[in-house]
Order: C-alpha cells, then structure tokens, then sequence
C-alpha cells in the first residue's frame, strides 16, 4: 500500500500522461512519456498518474502503459499511479508494478455504459473482486465519475454520489476522488460536495479532479480548499478535453493550479520554473498549443522593463 | 448622475467595446461596435464601457468613441460609461452624452508614467479639476489600476491603494474600481483587499475588474464576491490582453462569469444564451479566435445524446 505523502499545504497529482495524452491524436513516443514523467518526479510531484491500462483498442495513445512503467526512474517518495477500468486492468498494472491503482465508475449510469460497457453496479462488483486479489499489494483509489453532473443525465443527485463513496469505502480503498469529468461543477456545487464527503474520507483521503471545460476550474478549486479539501488532480499546461467540445480547455491547469497556490501562500512542494519549462514543450509532443496561462504570460511576479515615458 | 441598478445578486458591466477592443490589431468597423453594444444593451447590461477618450494617437482603435456614443440606442435603465484619462477625456466624454466618466489613475508612478505620461498625482490632480466641472452632469467612477501589482514595480502596498480609493472618495466619485490591470491578483489578497476596501465604498458602489492573464480570474471573482463585492467588470469572449504576453488572455469572459453565477444560483439579469451567440460572432469582428470557454463547450446542462453502448 502506497503512503500518501502531505508535503506542502496542498498535494497536486500530475495526470497530464493519462488524462491529457489518452484523447490526443498523436501518439506520443514512449521514450517521451518516460523523459516527462521523470522531468515531473524531478519536479517535486509525490503522486503522478502514469498511464492507463485500458483496452488498447479504446484508447490507443495509452497502448505503450507497460513500457512507460518499466522505463521510468522511481523516485522514493513519490507514488506511481495506473487507472484501471476492471480486473484485466487491475493484473496488468500489477505486473507492471504500479504503486497505486485507481479504479473509476461513474455515478451516471448512461455514462457508464458509454464509457466501460457496463453499469456502474457492474464495474463496482468488479472492484470488489479487484480488492480481494490485490488488498496490501498496491494502493488502491476509487473515482466517482460524472460526480458534478453528466453530459447525457444532467446533473446527479448528491445522495447518490455520497452513496457510491461510502460504497467505495466499504470495499477498503485508500482514498476517494470525485471527478468533474466534463466540467460541469459549479463553486457552491463543489463546496456543498465536498462538505458532505469530507467527514466520510478524510482531507488526507480525498482528491477532487476539475476540467477548466466552462472556465471555472480553479475557482472550483477554490472553492473545494476553503470547504476543507487538500488534494487536487491537475495536468501540465491543461491538457485533457472533452469529447464534446473540441475547442473548449480540459483538465485545470498543473501550473496555474500550482502559481495561483503559491501566490496565495500555500505551499506545493513544486517546483513552478521547473513546471512552466515542460509546458512550454508539449506542443512539441502533442502538436497543438496548449490552454495553459502562466507559462504563456509568465509568473505574476516576473516583471518587465518600464516601456519610454509618453509624452503627457 | 447615473443611478446605479442592482438587478440581481451580481452586476456585470461589460468592457469588451473598450478595454477588448482597445488592443486589437484590426479597427472594428463603427456600424459594427453600434450593433453590438445595441445587442448588449437588449441581452439586459445595466452598465456598458461604450469607449475611452483617450488620444486617438496613442489608441486608434477607440477613435471613433464620439460617432459610437451618438449612434447606440439608449436603453432605459442602462449605463453608458466613457473611460477618461484627463479633463480633455471628460470634456469630449460629456460633448458625447456619456452617462458617467471612468477616471483612471495607477497606484503604480511607473505605470502610470508609462500609461498617461504624468505622475498618479498629476492624475488625480487632473480628476479634481474635472469634478469641479461636470459635478452633478455625469457620474463619475474612479479606477485604482495596478491595484493588485504593477508589472514594472511588483506588488503594490495596500495601504497605498486604499489611500488612493480614499483620495478618489474625498473627490465626490459615484464609484470606485478596483483593477487588476495586469492579471497579477490571487484570491488571498483579493479578499484581503475587498475586505479593507468596502467599508470605505460600500458594495453599491465598488466594482472589481480583473484579467484572466494567469487563469485564476474567475477564482478572484469568487474570493471577492465572498469578501462582500457584487459588481464586476468582465468581456465578452474574454477579449483584452497582456501587452506583455501576446498569448495570454484578457479580461474575465463575460459568458464565462454569468455561466458560473448562475449555475451558483446567483442572478445577473443576463441573457446567458445572447451572449453566447455574441461572443461566437466576436472572431469575425477581431479577426481570431477569442478565450471565452462557454461558448465553445456550452452551457453546463447542454446535455448531448448518449453514444451507442461499448461492448464490454
């Protein structure tokens, strides 16, 4: 079981590699997922989610997961994380040697069906088949997708979400995230969720996962801080997307996320220069201009030479 | 004097036809500026910044800010406010029957050097004078701008801002702007700010106008609407930018900010679906694509249809 480390006043988990990489077009080379990932540990990062083990088919730019974990330099101390839809995925990662997996369902059940194939009942008695095989080998997290409301259903019943984390808990899990997977989470909707599941999870426990989709990312971060909540799930220079909106932003920003933190005072644990360098490199990877702000404009203190004084 | 009408729980001034087209490469054609603030006036904007009397020199793509102000139709009920750097700026703002003049003044010496050619004082000396002269003729609102950072200087002291917000208050002025003029403001030191601020201004009367420059002005929004503000400044599309920063955003997206206050439950008198079909239409007018995040992923319960199941 991986140890969650609590380095600064907030924990930023790095998915760009997952969440960002699993909609690109392009492949991304192995060798350059493993040069990142090893640049993101160097960075500071204490919990990375490396990759996915899906079936390849569905998600081709993750086909290389395997590789990418044998190929990349552990350093002590930070958590190496895999997603896994079901219990074909639980193996792989364990033979992998994940530190960590992190099983998701959403709490839609329409989104469930398009996104696994199954009801989310379906993939949630997966997990629990997935915890009696591997219960003190890896870690293990769970995500209720879809938490903040579902592109197809519309918004969903809080009692539900809190149901499908209590039942997440019953099985044994090390920690719970409640995932905007399509950014649709609004502040007071975020602050009322997170008041109601921190009691049952715990600071240390709960990770929330933002898209920046409508714009109000990190005020939903905010808004989960100030309601209580530690642990947020970021990507480099805001890759990710929705499969919807082809123009519009995907997961918040890992360094506006980690600028707007630090301005306020609160410690990450990262190294922000180190961060805004490898965002200023994924459009080499990727091919596309990322959404990323600070790495564009530069860090708010970063100041410029007076311009010639106008003429009154 | 203009009245100020609070509609909802937020007032939204919209500034894309002044601080978003004043940097604009192309000229956006005069008949073109008059549709669209004819267009906000009828989505519900009780305050629209029309244009700036500034040197046509030094902004030529606000030259034609008199042909602007005689050709909009004035709706009952609405603002139309005129930026104003100097009593030149006032006069002609009052020749066009501007409803209220924006003084603007920098809490930074450099900005200000560099942004009116004189010295804040000279400024505020120069805004003494004009309410000498239009006292009781228009309203008049006062911007401290670099209120949260200058990009010459760095952080600002508060005790100077609100030194300036209390100068502006001796003057007489119907209203006072707080201005991130940069996009340097982190929620901490917004609520900070707000907090010393309002039992100066009151919340009828402080506006806070912030930039997206570093992606976290909608977690400002939110920090000061927390802190007791209710009035904004915000663009459509979030037009406006970084002179600094060719990449970086502008001002807060208009649709972005009514999005997120209205799925808080909090109104703002706007015609949500108008102003997106406004901000769609902004590319054709600048000549590129534009920030604002709603209007490329749609309203949060836009729902999609399901897609056709995956097999397991």
């Amino acid at each position: 079981m991986s140890e969650i480390i609590v380095r600064g006043d907030i924990v930023v988990q790095e998915v760009a590699t997952r969440d960002g990489f699993q909609i690109e077009p392009v492949f991304v080379p192995t060798h350059e997922k493993i040069r990142l990932i090893d640049a993101l540990s160097a960075a500071g990062f204490t919990r990375i989610e490396v990759s996915s083990f899906v079936s390849p088919k569905a998600v081709p730019a993750l086909a290389d997961a395997a590789e990418v974990f044998s190929g990349i330099a552990r350093r002590p101390g930070t958590t190496y994380v895999a997603l896994v839809p079901n219990p074909r995925g639980a193996e792989r990662a364990l033979a992998a040697r994940a530190d960590e997996i992190n099983l998701v369902a959403s709490v839609s059940e329409t989104h469930n069906r398009a996104n696994m194939g199954m009801t989310p009942e379906a993939s949630i008695q997966g997990f629990a088949a997935i915890m009696t095989t591997v219960r003190g080998e890896v870690g293990v997290n769970a995500t209720v997708a879809t938490a903040f409301g579902c592109p197809f259903e519309g918004p969903e019943p809080e009692d539900k979400v809190l149901a499908q984390v209590e039942r997440y808990l019953s099985l044994g899990v090390d920690g719970v995230t409640l995932a905007d997977t399509t950014g649709m989470a609004n502040p007071r909707q975020v602050a009322r969720l997170v008041a109601r599941a921190l009691p049952l999870v715990g600071s240390e426990r709960l990770t929330l996962h933002f898209h920046n989709t409508r714009g109000c990312g990190l005020a939903n971060v905010l808004a989960a801080y100030e309601a209580g909540a530690r642990r947020f799930d970021a990507a480099l220079g805001g890759l990710g997307g929705c499969p919807f909106a082809p123009g519009a932003t995907g997961n918040i920003c890992t360094e506006d996320l980690v600028s707007m933190a630090e301005e306020m005072g609160l410690a990450t644990g990262l190294d922000l220069d180190a961060l805004l360098a490898l965002s200023r490199d994924l459009p080499r990877l990727v091919g596309h201009d990322v959404p990323g702000q600070v790495a564009k404009a530069g860090r708010p203190l970063d100041l410029h030479p007076a311009p010639p004084l106008r003429a009154a």
